[in-house]
This record gives C-alpha cells, structure tokens and sequence, in this order.
C-alpha cells in the first residue's frame, strides 16, 4: 500500500524525535500498520538552521499553512506550539480533512472544545496522547483502557520540571531559587519558568484530562491553581518529618459537595506512597475508578523522545483508521459529542482535606492558645503541632502543625483570622495534604 | 441505535462482576458507544445456584455453545476458563462472525496462535486485556500508547498472589508454607495453588505480553519457568539486607546474545525501585522502551471487579468497531498477521546479571576459599560477601554472597561444583538480582 503521507509543523525539540523515530522504527512501524508512515514535508521559521535530524528526501520550508492545505498530506502534526498560532493551522488542516495530532496543551485547554467540534463536522481525528504526560499513554489509558470505569479521581505529577526542582529542594536542601537556577542551567526550566513554577502547565494537562475521565467539556476556566513558588526549604523539611513529601499535584475528583474539583497547587502526600516516590522529572498519573480501584502510571514526562513516543503512538491510531467512519473511530475525549455533560466544577472552598499550616510566631507564651481558640472557633481540630527552632537570629520561631479533615472555606477564615494575630507574621503557609489510595 | 448483545460464558466472579459493572455503569457507557451494552445470555454450569448478581431479563442458561452460534448475539464473552473446554466456545464463536472477548490467559497462551489466526480468516476481534495483569489496561499500552516503541525490556509483577506471599513473608517473617495458607484461608490462592506459586499464571501471562511487545507468535513452550516455593523466609531477610526485595517477575528482554530472554522466577530487586515497593495483590509492569524509556504501569491484578474492568474495556472496543473492516481494527497483537516475526529466544543460560547464592557451609576454616577458587575458575567475581549465624542447634552457616553480572552458564557450573564440596551442605540457593530502570 501507498506510504501515509505526513507533514510536520515545526521542527524543535519534538518534531526532531519525532522525524528520527519514524525513522529508526520505519520497520516495526510498518509491521504495525501495513504501511509506511513518511514524513514528506516539514515547516520551520528557518530552514537555513542547522538541526540534529537528518532531513534528507523531506521538503523543508517555512509555509506552514501551505502543508495544511495540501493534497499530498495525508496527517498533520502540529508541533508549532502556543495558541493563537497553532490554532488556524490546525483548523485549516481539519478543514481540509487532515487529521491532526498534536502536543500541544494549551491550544487545547483553552480551544480544544472548539477545534474538537470542528474536527467532528469534517469527520476526522484530533488526537493529542503527547499533550500530557509526555511517553507516558494516559490518554489511551483514560480514553480507553478504563472505559468501563467511572472515574473517581485522578492525582497527577504532571509537571517535571516542578517535580524535579521540588526533589532537589527535599534531597540537597536547596531553597527555590537554587533549585530553578538548577533546572535552568539543566534545561529543564525555560527562562521564563511560569508555565511550570505556576502550575499553567499542569493545569493544562489537568484540563484535558478531567474532559477524557469524566466525559465533560475542557473547562481550563473552572481550575483553581496554585504554583510552587511559595515552597520553602523549611516546609519540605517540616513536612518530611511529619511522613510527608511536597509534590506538585494536578487533582480533579468528586467534591464532597457533589462537584467535580479541579486544582493544581502543591500537596503533602504520605512518603510511603508511589506519587511520592516518584522523584525528578519522572511524571505519574493516579487513577481510581469505580471497577479498577487505584491505578498508577509512571513515565518520563517530557523530552524528545519520550514525547515522540506520544505522537507516533497517536500516528498510528490515526493512520489505521484514515477513511474509515467516525463511528468506527474512538471519540477525541472517549465520550461522543453527544454524550458528554458539563458538571457542575467545584469551588476550591468546597474541598475537604487535611492541611499543613506553617506560621511565623512570636517566640511568646499564649500564641498556641490564640491559634488553637481559632481553629476551634472554626470546628478545625490538630491532628499534629511542632514548634520550630527559630532561624539564627530571628525572633519569630516556626510553628507547624496538621489539622484533621476540615473544609477549605472554614481553613481559609481560620487562617486569614490567624495572619491578624499580633503574634502572628504573616502570612502564613497553607498547604493541602492529600490521601492517595494507591500505596 | 439497537443495543449491542452480549452473550457472557461462565458467570464465575470475574463473569458476575461484568454482569454488574454493564449494569451499573449503563449511562455513561452508552455516553461512549452510542448504543447499550446489553446482556441477553448467560450460559452456567448450574442455573439454580445462587448469585450474588441481579440477573432479571437475562436468558440462564447451560448451553454455552448456542449462545456462541446465536444469531441475536453480536459479542461473546467466554469466561469459563481451562484450555479444553474454553477452545471449542471460542472457535464456535468466531466461527459465527462473533468477536470473542476473554480473561483466559492460559488458553491464549498455549493455542493463541491458531485462534488469532481463524479469528484473523473471520474477520472477528478477539480481545484478552483482561488476561494479563487484572484492570491495568497494559496490553492496551504495549499494543497501542507505546506503537512508536521498540520495546527493550518488561518486567512484570504479574501474579497477585504470589506478591502477596512474599510480601507477608517480609513484613511478617512468615515462612512459605504459612504464607500460603494465609494466602488461601484469605481466597488468593486456590487449594491447588500450582499456577500461582510455581510461576505457571505468571508465565501464561508472559507469553502473551512478549508477543505483543514484540511482534511475535505466541511461544509458551520458550520460557524458562521457576516458581517461589524454594524461597525462605532467611532469603527475603538476607536479601533485605543487602538492599533488595524478592519478587516473583516475569521478564522478557533483549538479552546479551540477540535472543530474546522470556522467563519467569524470584528475583532480587533494589528496594528503592518502584517494582520493589510493589506489595500485596498488586500487579505491576514495568516497560522500557527505545523512545519512551522506562514506564510502570500499576494496579490491582485480580479480582471481580478490576477483570470486569478489563472485559468491559475490551467490549467496548470491540463493539465500536463491529462491522468495520478488519484493516481498521487494531491487529490481535499490535502488529499484523503478515508482520509478525519468530524471534530467536534465548536459553535461559544465556541470561547475564547478578546472582544471589545463598549456601548452607559448614563452621569450618577454609570454606571460602574453596567456594571463592571455584568461582574465579569460572570467572565469577564477588561483590559482597556475609556468613550468617547458624540456626539454633545446626552446625552450619548460612553464607551468602551477591556476585557481579555473570553469565548464567558459568554461574551454574559454578554452583553445581560447590554443590559437591564436602564443607557444602547442598543444594544451594541461586537467585537472579534484576537491575529495573525506573526508579
């Protein structure tokens, strides 16, 4: 049979594994599919760039728009990267009945459910297993693998950048600052590190998944997220002594209150569990579901290659079923268009956990009773209470301390009315700590 | 759209448990496919034994070969287990045009080949996520998430049961045989529990994982095959002090030589790997692959509901796509027909790594001399070295030593000459030590 016919929209970090791969593994690849996948053109800003891939027998050039349109493509792959200048590719390859596989989680976090639609009325696919978790097949695990499953929760380390800085911090002692300098100078960090200190990154991935797990529309809007800037050397070390690791966590669940959550920020999570134990840029993904019970999937989360993992995993679902039926085909999020329901997304204030609360507190008698008079006015009961050595010349002595289960809403007051206490320099660290089942 | 008929073989605990997860998750499957999964038929030994499922509306039946020759059914779910008596249902069913989904890995493994190929001259899917690793959609993964992928290495807690064992004989300093009746006074193990502790369900589910992650015919008849009845409590001790857990792993890899190794026995793994912490009925896979690297996929290996989870995943696959053409579907086993390739598999001999010898010496000057001249004869070297105390009331001790990667060959010519020492009370115990990637 004739080669599948595939054009590639930027050639980085991705798009080079991607190129070498379909490469390397053209002989088992075809043994899978029956025919060969072939990468005829490619786009770049600059063709003139030397790059690390060999091109030779690819037409590369810059019109990135012209490969979308083209005849001679059978699939897109869009690894052009950002929103507003991804979108009109992909939208202009689904118009012109080319699938489309993508890495990219913003584009579809924040107009996946747009270009989903569309790609439904020209009848084919838009898939995107490297948007998260990069090697590792969660989508194809969510979408498919678990299908007669409701889901019950999904945790989620799905940053690696976070992931790595957040064990250097714990293993080597290094304060924030340090450990982004680190993951920079390593390349694992951009210049700008927001989207992954921030938590945008993972609530990207988080946005997606909780669509492919509970059949609902991408809702980036709905997620509560919270970055790891504020996590200092001291808390991953109080939190350490107390059984627990900071991880960096992207969460979605039914709410207590009967809403679906969805939050990234950081998390205490027991030292003795696998999310724990996963450390660097490994990411893993915690699924329960109702028939499953707890599963865990555990991967490099990023790179060239494992990422290439990802698209050509994708290719080949793609590839197989070109011209087939829609209906033949898995639905984009494993739920049809008409089977999907918009739930109702939990307020932040409406979770239910335990939480750590480091204070800064005057080295005085009565500040534990001023602190507890709160919490209990709130119904906040401590499970565990530590006070700190102060820093070398501080005045102010950390206090920490554990509250059992309690809801965010009534946290939150407590918390504000303690930052007011005289006693109290604020503002104080709040963190949740999160009771993942599997072990 | 009409609903898709299900026709379930064997109404066991994995065949209730399907029973009730298509009932109770009705909604949002039909959310997925389009069309209810409806069973009509269910064929028992004994139609008035009671069941703990609600079974109203369904046709009880005991003739399992009518419902595979059913006009009114459109997929087959045989799960009355055995080789024997399941492959005639089987071959009955495709025969009729039915897909066949099933949990039986040891039919599969021994005659999986010729029922792949009449389901291939058919055109009907024949479907077994369920037969390998309880819920974890890992045969999912290997076939489809990892495509891109030459796969390196697996390297599989596969049997719950067994894990479970060893993992009360750590925790608990249970010898074998309390471990087992534990084990079946909790309903792990069977009366007989052969398949279990002597690697037999591990190796059935091997077969399958290493056709599929590498494109091979099935080929139970190459494994290499030891169980965990030798296992003593002092070894798990020992070998905790040296730094590792015993686990029962099925492994299949590139090995030194260019066979492909397919092989299943207790093994010494570092217990700072995630594989290691892998504890009770739990399964766990570790994949590595050219592109992705090191994954693990994690969760629980048995049981009604996770299978069902597994059956129910399959079924709807296999009814999205009824009536598709073949060259749409995903191959049995990730590649085509005409793509796959006999492997050459390796002689376990030709296995490379480190050992494990435990040796029961007596208290007597010269011992390790005599032990260590014949290991340096066969180019053994020793990486550490302990002489245990002796049991109360024995006059020999327990030496133990870990060497460096050997061959397997010399390892057990080593072995079997220390064997006839007269200062050797044998025979001794020789256990691989597997170096797992993942952390």
């Amino acid at each position: 049979m004739d080669p599948v016919r595939v054009g590639i929209l930027g050639l980085g970090t991705v798009g080079g594994g991607t190129v070498s791969l379909l490469r390397r593994n053209a002989e088992p690849l075809e043994r899978r599919l029956g025919r060969s996948l072939e990468v005829t053109r490619v786009a770049v800003k600059d063709p003139s760039k030397p790059r690390p891939v060999e091109l030779d027998g690819i037409d590369v050039g810059t019109d990135a728009e012209s490969i979308c349109t083209d005849p001679e493509i059978d699939i897109v792959i869009e690894l052009v990267g950002g929103v507003d200048n991804a979108e009109p590719l992909v939208r202009k390859a689904l118009e012109h009945g080319k699938p489309v596989v993508t890495a990219n989680k913003a584009l579809l976090a924040e107009r996946g459910n747009e270009l989903f639609r569309f790609a439904g009325e020209k009848g084919v696919d838009l898939a995107f297993e490297a948007a998260v978790a990069g090697g590792i097949p969660i989508i194809k695990a969510l979408r498919e693998g678990l299908a007669g499953n409701r889901i019950e929760s999904v945790h989620a380390i799905a940053n690696g950048t976070a992931n790595y800085m957040l064990s250097r911090m714990r293993t080597e002692g290094m304060e924030f600052e340090d450990a982004l300098k680190e993951a920079q100078d390593l390349g694992y960090a951009e210049l700008d590190p927001t989207f992954d200190v921030d938590g945008i990154d993972a609530a990207h991935k988080l946005a997606l998944v909780a669509a492919v797990a509970f059949g609902a529309p991408i809702n980036y809007q709905a997620l509560h997220i919270e970055g790891i800037r504020s996590i200092t050397r001291e808390d991953i070390l109080y939190a350490g002594e107390l059984g627990y690791r900071i991880k960096l966590l992207a969460i979605t669940k039914h709410g207590p209150d009967g809403g679906i959550e969805l939050r990234v920020h950081p998390a205490l999570v027991p030292e003795d569990t696998m999310l724990a134990s996963v450390e660097g840029v490994f990411n893993a993904v915690q699924v329960v579901g109702d028939a499953v019970g707890p599963t865990l999937y555990y991967g490099p989360g990023a790179g060239a290659d494992p990422t290439a993992s990802a698209v050509v995993g994708d290719l080949v679902d793609v590839a197989r079923t070109l011209g087939a039926s829609p209906e033949y085909r898995v639905p984009y999020l494993g739920f049809r268009a008409d089977g999907m329901q918009e739930p109702r997304w939990a307020h932040v204030e409406e979770v239910e956990t335990e939480y750590y609360l480091r204070m800064q507190a005057q080295d005085q008698p009565g500040v534990l009773a001023q602190v507890t008079r709160i919490l209990s006015e709130e119904g906040i009961s401590i499970e565990a209470f530590r006070q700190k050595e102060p820093h070398p010349g501080d005045t102010d002595v950390p206090v920490v301390l554990l509250t059992h289960t309690t809801k965010e809403r009534a946290m939150r007051r407590a918390v504000a009315a303690i930052d007011q206490l005289d006693v109290i320099n604020g503002p104080s660290q709040l963190l949740r700590l999160e009771e993942v089942d599997a072990v």
